[in-house]
């Protein structure tokens, strides 16, 4: 079927509606009609080419909400009229340790993206997957989360992305009641982050460029906001050694890790999910002493995605969004590069 | 009481035969006769002023092996005659939680170092903590292992360094049957490193500059001995992607890491021993996908290096040694330099 969408047609033109095709429901896919797709700064990147590798036209988006409307005749997970969600993975082989263990993100034989990667030639979609700035998408049942009850639609689209990007390594370094955990970064990420530890039982602190955005904090819960920029960030850093069991790092500029890591208990982990595009710089003593972890997160499995929204209905957390309208995505994607959004935007998909 | 002694008393010269002072034995105390000192690499670093902070007079040496000859009051654990050993702590708060857990070497309070550490103002024992090229050496009853029978005394005296150095982050990572483990360089810490992995049940690859020590690398137990020196190396680590849990990396010059970190398995650990002097490099990439570990380790706690002795024991496992007399400890240090050695020097003590 042909539907509605926005996409990215070359790298610096800007989106355009337009009308993609989707696949036929298979014996193991569902037809979703999209509600609400979130913007993610990894949107913006890919539609502008900065990653070097985009293949156009592509339709961004990996943060989809919907409803089920057609289901194939193999579903049992899924059915029409059930609340839905799709995140960063479309297709993963299903059987390689990694798929096994519920990791498909580390599929051994290459993950599906939702949007940008490659596809068979002859396939009825193009040469790469489309991915949420649509009205429908067709998408094979396993990777198809289910949205419970009582999230809000469009503030739960971010956390298909945002939402297990930050809950995937708080669960992998065992944050929990009596865990200290830093955030560096408040933005989309970041105000997730604080939430999901804050539920978690964990004392939270949000280190950021500067204290604009300490009101905030503290109303995700956190217990302090330091600035980190200057020698007033400096001087913060210093008086915080020894503090953090676990940092997640959201930033993707380079940032002094030694000054960073130096902030962690003994064996306490900082987790980059940022990524910064020049090589990172730290000292081998930032580690050895204290046998300190520097370590990465990206995304997370299936299993766990369905697990963090239920965790996030359980505790009310959904994204602080701004609704916006199809023809405002343009600008929005200028907002986000300027930083200027709390904390996230989402697309009315009845607008597309 | 003054004993013999060999020490360091400027950067530029060469260690000189001299006196030292050792305190009286106190009641927690033991007096150690010294039977065998290992030379570590760090000997050599401090010795010649190569971290920029001795202390000179220093009389160096933290792999020690003797016999208890005088016992203070309160001393319970060992008695006169038994064969002790004493590694690179002499002394820690046991009071902090890293002590509480059994790991001195990260006490918060700061440990003591058995040579180099500042004493008190007026301690009989001079300005700095004095090590082990001596006849005896007294030291608190705590910091003190046991040395089992059936362990050759001067081949064990290596691993009160060596030996923890490695056998702590194997446990700490949790290597063991199945287990793939990498240790770069193949040297003093290397060839031990390697035995104690193949004795726990891993799967032992070797990685070094060239295949010079590859026959010794599989005496040992590995089953691989890879060169990384190159372009063969280079195809030899690509060759080599996804197949290790653990890494040790006892190299202290700065390797590419992205390559070596690209060895591991998803969720594999990378642990830095040797110290290189500038900062290490990496792409944040290298720790996200697949959610490595780049992770470091120091020596290890005091009731780990008595259950490392036990291993070893256990397993028939000492370090590979050339026995010198005190008066090559010079050519020795020239030599260790050079990496000429298989695989570690030993300083028969009685001629100190």
């Amino acid at each position: 079927m042909d539907v509605a969408a926005v996409t990215a047609v070359a790298p610096d033109a800007p989106l355009e509606k337009t009308t993609i095709r989707r696949r036929e429901t298979g014996a193991e896919d569902v037809l979703i009609e999209i509600d609400y797709a979130g913007i993610c700064h990894s949107d913006i990147h890919l539609a502008r080419g900065e990653w070097g590798r985009t293949v156009y036209p592509v339709t961004p988006g990996h943060e989809i909400i919907g409803i089920v409307r057609e289901v194939g005749s193999d579903v049992t997970r899924h059915k029409v009229g059930d609340r839905v969600g799709v995140g960063c993975l479309v297709g993963a082989c299903h059987e390689c340790p990694s798929c096994e263990a519920g990791q498909e993100q580390e599929c051994e034989r290459g993950s599906v993206a939702t949007y940008g990667s490659p596809l068979p030639e002859g396939h009825p979609e193009g040469h790469v997957t489309q991915g949420g700035y649509s009205t429908h998408i067709v998408v094979e049942e396993r990777m198809v989360v289910s949205v419970p009850e009582g999230l809000d639609p469009a503030a739960a689209a971010p956390l298909l992305c945002a939402g297990i990007t930050m809950y995937s390594p708080l669960r992998q370094w065992n944050v929990g009641p009596g865990s200290k955990v830093a955030v560096i970064g408040m933005g989309g990420l970041g105000h997730v982050g604080v939430q999901l530890a804050v539920a978690m039982g964990a004392e939270v602190t949000v280190l950021s460029q500067t204290t604009s955005k300490r009101d905030d904090s503290l109303k995700f819960g956190a217990v302090e906001h330091y600035a980190t920029a200057g020698d007033e960030g400096k001087e913060n850093l210093r008086a915080l050694r020894g503090s953090f069991d676990v940092i997640l790092n959201t930033v993707s500029a380079n940032l002094p890790l030694d000054r960073y890591l130096a902030t962690l208990k003994p064996r306490g982990a900082m987790v980059e999910i940022g990524i910064p595009s020049e090589p990172m710089s730290l000292r081998a003593g930032s580690v050895t002493g204290g046998r300190k972890i520097l370590t990465g997160s990206m995304i997370g499995g299936i299993p766990e995605t369905q697990e963090m929204l239920d965790f996030c209905a359980e505790h009310g957390i959904t994204a602080q969004i701004e609704l916006i309208s199809a023809d405002k995505i343009n600008e929005a994607y200028d907002r986000v590069v300027d930083s200027d959004v709390r904390y996230r935007f989402v697309i009315d998909a009845k607008t597309f």
